[in-house]
């Protein structure tokens, strides 16, 4: 196992339990030995579920599974396990799905179709769904509302580190809390950063709404986030709303565009950016966490664009690796995007030092107080493009030997 | 230096004199030290050019001035230096181009328009075109037909080889002579590898004729190398034809549709594709030469954009450094392109051994044949998507801990 990402958070903060939802997780054995590779949690009656899933044109059997599923827009359980994908699986992986969904239906007493599942791993080896069975009941008996980091470790492949975070809003006069984990180390890319996310609330929210929410949430969270410009075929983000705090007051939200939503919206972004910033904290190998912002573009969409084209370059992230104030290769990076940019109204910083203006290197350019830059944790590239208003920002991380070993080593 | 790759050529052909071209190679101090860093190439009046430049939106100064000058379609010189890539150096770039054009046009009694220039090697830092000064003259004086050895060593930056092809053809009743020098090792991506090459013929070939030659020659040479997906501020491709076998009856070729041309044709590419695929055998850190075949898509277009997919992608390059038969991952990249591919159809072969078939693993797979396969220095990845007849083939490297070494242990 490598060492846990000089990037991952100091602390972890204590996760509330969510009225509604219960979690428990066990070793089924699937591939990992000596621990848990399973996540169970259940889901109070009247839950609404929503999701974005993969865009890959070669999607795993559980993300077929959910895409179908959250039509429904509701969910009485959702299974998540470690180790396999269930990915180019064929029939045999449609079957996993289906007998996977079955157990845990009956264990907790649901219908299948109520059943949300994910899966992280390897690509390409048969499930062996069957070893769910041993687990299942006793994952439905000993789930409590409070065993967040338990769910959290259970869902990581080489992850260094369990991903949480958590939210309190003020909905109507009632205060809901929000809860994430998350998953995400290598195949992290600019579609539905490739991981697998969980967030879930006792807020009243219908399927619809919680839909929107989370549609508008991706865009500047997990759609902002690149390890290794990898989508994966695995991606999963799925939202739950058990409404239980409506018992407590909360208001029923029927639409996105509710006004009483705007502190919910604000603490689910917290939440979803959170998760995404901790899966560029430890991608594999990462040693820097490394913001890229785009600024003065002709669009916000042109500026991601270009902000990806930093973030993906190869050249860049092992410059930064090598703490080496390689400016030029941002350059390059930005001249490759394809979106306008004029070389001559170009100015690059480091952090809050401009080492690139108009065209040139910048006049004042001092590559001693640039190279003591480069040896932070946390490095900020911002490129002014001169053209117009448009702004956007990434999160990566830099290009190690160790994303290099992790990934050719042995197989994960 | 790196160690020079073990995908080089196990030997050089000896390239012949071209007439109309003299060569010679000097150590100008601009950034190495022991090491030639600048080549003159002096070409004969009546010597026609073409070239194909990178589509960067912040390209070198170099690139500029030959853009501009390629209009006329001649020239009679070509300075090319290494370890300065002329890049992001604002007005100083432009004035250094001149400076340089001007020195090399004195020497050789021409005008300053008539010379060709590439630079390569670190972006940013100002080119100083001074000392050009104290070798020019010097360099005329010893340029000779057989320096071309010598010229490709000039060039080098990361490079661990020279680069060098030659080929001969008939036109009309004469034989004609294609030599070419490239360097190559990183920044090399989809649009134009990144790269500078250059091919001189004494075939009297016409501007517009040389470069419809080019233009076509180059999809499927240059264009379908990828090392690390990054496009350089730099590339250059130019061509240059002598016209000096009119003497010995070859005919003047006006168009690059000339039937005359079939033999030239098939010379010129043959030319093209041993320089680039040299290149991809001198990727940064490569210790593998993997060729990338994509069938049965809808387009060749299409076809291309899913092998680019496979071939740039870290999660591939760095598995294959490893040995491992992921091929879970080329699945992956055949996901993500965004291009029609049906997961259910979709087969894999690695050489002749198929590990996926109709969107599972191979019912045949045998993990050890696949895991012998893996060790060899040449590998081939097939995908069979079964959609149509679009096919296109890329050639790429595997992504090793040396990349990641050379890239980020100094400046290149």
């Amino acid at each position: 196992m490598p060492p846990v990402s000089p990037l991952a958070p100091k602390r972890f903060p204590a996760l509330p339990e969510i009225a509604g939802v219960r979690l428990a997780a066990a070793a089924a054995g699937l591939r990992y030995v000596g621990r848990t590779d399973v996540l169970l949690a259940v889901l109070d009656k009247g839950t609404t579920a929503a999701g974005v899933l993969t865009r890959s044109r070669c999607p795993s059997a559980p993300v077929e599974w959910c895409r179908a599923r959250l039509a429904a827009g509701a969910a009485r359980g959702l299974v998540v396990n470690s180790g396999n994908a269930n990915a180019f699986t064929g029939k045999s992986g449609r079957e996993a799905v289906k007998l996977t969904a079955e157990l845990a239906a009956k264990a907790i007493g649901c219908r299948p179709a109520q059943i949300m599942l994910g899966s992280t791993g390897v690509i390409g080896e048969p499930l062996e769904a069957g070893k769910f069975a041993a687990v299942m009941d006793d994952l439905v008996a000993r789930a409590t509302p409070d065993g967040w980091m338990d769910a959290a470790k259970a869902i990581m492949t080489t992850d260094t580190f369990p991903k949480v975070a958590t939210a309190t809003a003020k909905l109507g006069d009632a205060t809901v809390a929000i809860n994430g984990i998350a998953k995400g180390s290598g195949m992290i890319a600019m579609d539905m950063a490739t991981m697998l996310a969980f967030v879930f609330t006792d807020a009243p929210i219908a399927a619809p709404a919680l839909q929107g929410l989370l549609k508008d949430g991706v865009v500047d969270s997990f759609n902002a986030v690149t390890v290794d410009s990898d989508t994966s075929t695995s991606d999963t983000l799925l939202a739950f709303a058990t409404g239980a705090a409506r018992a407590r007051g909360a208001p029923a939200i029927a639409r996105a565009g509710d006004r009483r939503l705007g502190d919910f919206r604000r603490a689910f972004q917290q939440v979803l950016d959170s998760l995404a910033e901790q899966v560029a904290r430890d991608g594999e190998g990462a040693r820097k966490l490394i913001e890229v912002i785009v600024e003065g573009a002709t669009s916000k969409r042109s500026a991601r664009r270009i902000a990806l084209s930093i973030a993906n370059s190869p050249l860049v992230k092992t410059a930064l690796a090598g703490e080496d104030a390689n400016w030029g290769r941002v350059v390059m990076a930005v001249g490759k995007a394809g979106e306008p940019a004029d070389r001559d109204r170009l100015s690059i910083w480091f952090g809050d030092i401009r080492v690139a203006h108009k065209g040139a290197r910048d006049p004042g350019y001092a590559e001693r107080e640039v190279s003591a830059y480069m040896q932070r944790r946390e490095i900020k590239i911002r490129v002014g493009l001169g053209l117009g208003t448009g702004r956007d920002r990434v999160l990566t991380c830099d290009l190690t030997k160790e994303y290099v070993a992790i990934n050719g080593d042995y197989r994960s």
